[in-house]
């Protein structure tokens, strides 16, 4: 028995992919069952670094997602639409999909799992998700025994990167940014990566497994690493932190309550230098899962590139062949699906807003280099019950003091009430910079 | 449907499973459909810190494994014998095994896993390597896809405490291991763990699952840390080094043959500290897997303890219950087995003999103090081949010399035909260490 793979993209991953499937020997002896079928590109005259099936390529690509010789659909083009509708088209068909889509993931999980189940096929995305690294597929099996109780991820493999230079090189954000962009690092628009909507698609995509309910993906906070300054950097690491920008997924705990609030959020965050994320360096990424009682298990690795993608979008293949090859009915008869590969949740997680979260803050004021400042930042911020663990001048920048200052746990809204107070300070010049800690 | 379960063992491990099935809220809800049903013990009298089922518990495990009702037995003992003999009156019995125990499979899989195979049930072992970090299930599974070029780990919890704190603490070992067994990390006779049997199973299991063929356990080159010393660990720290007990398997990669020989070993190892297994400390277990195409990615967390290891047990009933649940006609029709959950492989993998492997040394030798000894270090080692990155006289011990010696890539065998003739000066009083180096 062989499946035949309808394959929508060859860019690097989908080039990824056909080169693992086309060059099975030393691998998973189930990829022998796996055929190269169809494939749909946009230009089907540009030449190609690998030898493709005769006659499998073409640019239409919804004759793919309806031809009813196809057993799986793999979704490679990326972007909104028409990656939406072609997987949509595919599920209508009885196909099962394979998708590394986590922007269509997050945005319009509902209605393809609604779909997906409705139809009784496999939508899986390894591959959305930390790229090479196995870690959709722990979610929803060998940790889903336990009360998950976070997930905290550097899922971002730009902003990583960037940040790890600044700190490597005591360069500023700009600097950085431009010379990642030079080496491909970077996107010619950063915006999704550097302003955290790729690292809240995908926090999105692991809360709503981890936490087995659906997430509103304008439910998760996103703030971008574009103000994070090498001076922040560096004070940072003075008082033992490393600056990373974290994505998050928290149980708030206020209760024993397992289907209690969720807090997600994707911001900069001072990292203990200890942590085991502290040391995630460069384009790597890591996802660090809390449960009950497994504690804290990290998952590391690649986080994008053409093989780990693909290795990831491969990996989706094979599990659903397996189920497939399991129970040769599957494919003809109707049967119940594999409950530990389907997102069957109907209800959506109920979400903390931000004003509710409790964290330490990072703040850097500048201000007027006059005698009791530092006193009346301390009595506005206890003014509004906000507990400093120090505020410390750390020199002068041109006229103005700097002053940092970080905070035990506080509620972000008392937070930023003090800030909005110390603001109307005739001494207090600005707020450069405003960091959570972890 | 419920299935139900015979648990053999109520140690920390069998508690710790017991606990997560008994109180399933907020956990998988396929987690309902499972039952203790019957739970074995020596003493079924003494007193228990958890709730059991009226009724369940027996000091007759045999009948647990031969009781018709039972669909999923759960080996937690520990052990070699009953151990092996329960798990294989299951299978005969038709039923599906789970188990944590390394030293039964690392010894007797070859009849345990045709066993099952022939029976058509499952016999699953997440527990048995990494306690709670699902590893075995990634590398049948999400890795498979890639042709695997090594698996270096970090799987024994006792042995990275001992040589964390002689690391932190600038201790001997002798203390150290006295101070973790008075805390309970190591047990009266360490011998298992200190020695490297423990880390030789898992890594033998690893390497089966890695490389897709048998391994014969005695094939696994073995050393232990007991010869590591402050001294070794001081230096290897100024040469930008920490020292950490590796079990490593992996492909020769002389040929591109993808099933040419493999080499496998266990022994205390001088890691870069940029290296993703140096910041791994304490008792925690990490597994770097390298393959093709997806590079590196690790494993890290909680290598033992009641509650990592009992959530990697349930999830391997998890994973039977759910085949099983997806196809009801399974428990009692003879169905074709998942096939990324079985071990089918006949073959046994081609082991390199460690005379054939290709490594650094770090040396550290005690010589008389008189001039021109490292020149005759130096030609002893020239005379075999063997090209020196760094010789350095670091000190005395004594009357004696300390020399610290590192090598460049060396044939093993040639460098120990080196050490024959270094013996033989008059001048060299002693070897006290010899260690690898990544």
């Amino acid at each position: 028995m062989a499946f035949k793979i309808g394959l929508l993209g060859l860019g690097t991953v989908g080039t990824g992919t056909a080169q693992i499937l086309l060059d099975p020997s030393g691998r998973n002896p189930l990829l022998e069952e796996l055929e190269i079928y169809r494939i749909g590109v946009r230009n089907p005259e540009k030449t190609r670094p690998i030898q493709l099936p005769p006659g499998a390529v073409t640019s239409d690509l919804e004759s793919i997602v309806t031809d009813p010789d196809v057993d799986i659909v793999v979704e490679v083009i990326g972007g909104l639409e028409p990656a939406r509708e072609l997987i949509l088209k595919a599920i209508a068909h009885g196909k099962h999909v394979v998708t590394a889509n986590k922007a269509v993931i997050a945005r319009y999980s509902d209605e393809i799992f609604d779909a997906a189940n409705d139809a009784g096929v496999y939508v899986l995305l390894e591959a959305a998700v930390g790229g090479g690294i196995p870690v959709i597929q722990p979610l929803k099996q060998a940790l889903g025994v336990n009360r998950i109780r976070s997930v905290t991820g550097i899922v971002n493999g730009t902003t990583n990167y960037i940040l790890t230079r600044m700190q490597t090189e005591k360069a500023d954000f700009a600097d950085v940014l431009a010379a990642a962009q030079k080496l491909g690092y970077a996107e010619a628009d950063p915006t999704a990566d550097v302003d955290g909507f790729d690292a809240a698609d995908k926090i999105a995509i692991l809360a709503s497994l981890a936490f087995g309910g659906r997430i509103k993906l304008e439910d998760v906070y996103r703030e971008g690493i574009s103000q994070v300054s090498a001076a922040d950097i560096a004070y940072a690491d003075k008082l033992g932190f490393v600056i990373k920008l974290l994505a998050i997924a928290n149980r708030e705990m206020l209760t024993d309550d397992p289907t209690d609030r969720l807090r997600l959020r994707v911001h900069p965050t001072l990292v203990p230098q200890t942590h085991p994320l502290a040391s995630i360096n460069g384009v790597y990424n890591a996802i660090l899962v809390e449960g009950d009682p497994i504690g804290q298990v990290m998952f590391f690795g690649p986080g994008a590139g053409a093989g780990p993608t693909a290795s990831a979008v491969v990996s989706d293949i094979l599990n659903i062949a397996a189920v497939l090859t399991q129970n040769s009915f599957l494919k003809t008869h109707s049967s119940k699906l594999h409950p530990l590969l389907t997102c069957t949740h109907q209800h959506y997680c109920k979400i903390a807003p931000i004003e509710e979260l409790t964290t330490r803050f990072y703040a850097r004021f500048l201000t007027k280099d006059r005698p009791g400042v530092i006193g009346k930042l301390g009595t506005s911020f206890g003014n509004h019950g906000v507990s400093i663990e120090s505020i410390v001048q750390t020199g002068f920048q041109g006229e103005l003091a700097e002053i940092v200052v970080v905070t035990h746990d506080v509620r972000e809204g008392d937070f930023h009430q003090a800030l909005d107070e110390i603001r109307t300070l005739d001494t207090v010049d600005s707020i450069p910079s405003l960091l959570r800690v972890l």
